[in-house]
């Protein structure tokens, strides 16, 4: 019985996600759904880029919250639409939302969408939103074994987010074990090691955020 | 509709959930519903635990993972019974699979059982297990904003263990501002602040821990 509601809700989620994916396509706007545990680095990650990317796309933010605006008011600064669902007690965003928070936007003056999904590294997963892809986040501080215990966002993904590389020498985080495990799981997928804190990696995760965008 | 069916599954979750902890109670057993995101240190946490409560207690254990059995294999040093539960993408554990591991146990030559629930910070709080109490675990590398973020297991939780004491002052974690968020959550809540790998509070954690198993 809960496998079939489980069935409903995900069939009316994707209806609504597949319009959500047209009409961007229409409008030429990449919205990329960020995914993690909580406290992985999302917002941070979406600070140092905004400062970036702001130079060149015109970009919007989603900010999926339980509840607070905290990370809303961390990019306040960017001047950009910045839209926050909380979603009260819910564990992931869902396509109608998504469809609501897009009405609130004028797409023809936007190139991209970041959508950070709420802190939950399973269920964000399983819902598509209507993005143009997904990317894993996760940090060293949380352990080298998140790819084989959480394979779901590793098999969606188009790329993975190693964060928190300046504290890696502090932790028993196995970048060989790591590596090896998403590689059983996702052998194209591509991975950023980067420290945003130190700057480690961040040009790179730059260059290779804007290919994604303009492809 | 969708709140209607959440309070359905939620109605007969609860249900077996009474019959656990009625169980528990008659055979004398705590049982201690550990919940965290990812990484936060959960096993670790396990590890030095069972170390030291072995000495006085006989204690089982009950591992929920979405896959694998990785962490039942960190636990197997100790000759204690652990049961695995694999939700196969399920987000939390529910009453009526812990209900099932029970009757695995010999529950007459047992004083605790330690719970590890699935690392998620969201939905293993809504799900009661029949459990004697819930255990939040949070580590300094997760970001001091976690309370207030994610309220509701702070509200249930009879305790708190902020984890990696040893990584704060490599970070931006403020434990002013986490005490204060806690505060204003849940005022009596007990924090225990340690580190699993530096060995930090464990002695603190131990009789804390103790004390709530013999109260």
């Amino acid at each position: 019985m809960e496998i079939k509601i489980m069935k409903n809700i995900l069939d009316r989620n994707q209806n609504k996600a597949d319009e959500v994916r047209n009409l961007l396509a229409e409008k030429k706007v990449v919205m990329i759904n960020l995914i993690s545990s909580p406290g992985a680095g999302k917002t941070t990650l979406l600070e140092k880029t905004l400062g970036e990317l702001t130079k060149k796309y015109r970009i919007a933010v989603i900010e999926g919250d339980i509840t607070t605006d905290r990370d809303a008011r961390r990019l306040q600064k960017f001047n950009i639409p910045i839209i926050v669902i909380n979603t009260e007690g819910g564990c992931h965003l869902d396509s109608h939302s998504i469809s609501k928070a897009l009405g609130s936007f004028f797409l023809d003056e936007l190139d991209v969408i970041f959508v950070e999904n709420v802190g939950n590294l399973i269920c964000p997963s399983q819902f598509d939103l209507g993005e143009t892809f997904k990317l894993a986040i996760v940090s060293t501080t949380e352990g080298d074994d998140k790819p084989a215990k959480y394979p779901m966002l590793f098999r969606e993904a188009k790329g993975v987010v190693l964060n928190k590389m300046d504290l890696i020498s502090y932790t028993n985080f196995s970048l060989e074990s790591f590596r090896k495990d998403l590689q059983m799981i996702n052998p194209a997928l591509p991975l950023l090691e980067i420290s945003c804190t130190r700057g480690d990696g961040m040009n790179e995760w730059f260059e290779w955020i804007s290919r994604q965008i303009e492809s």
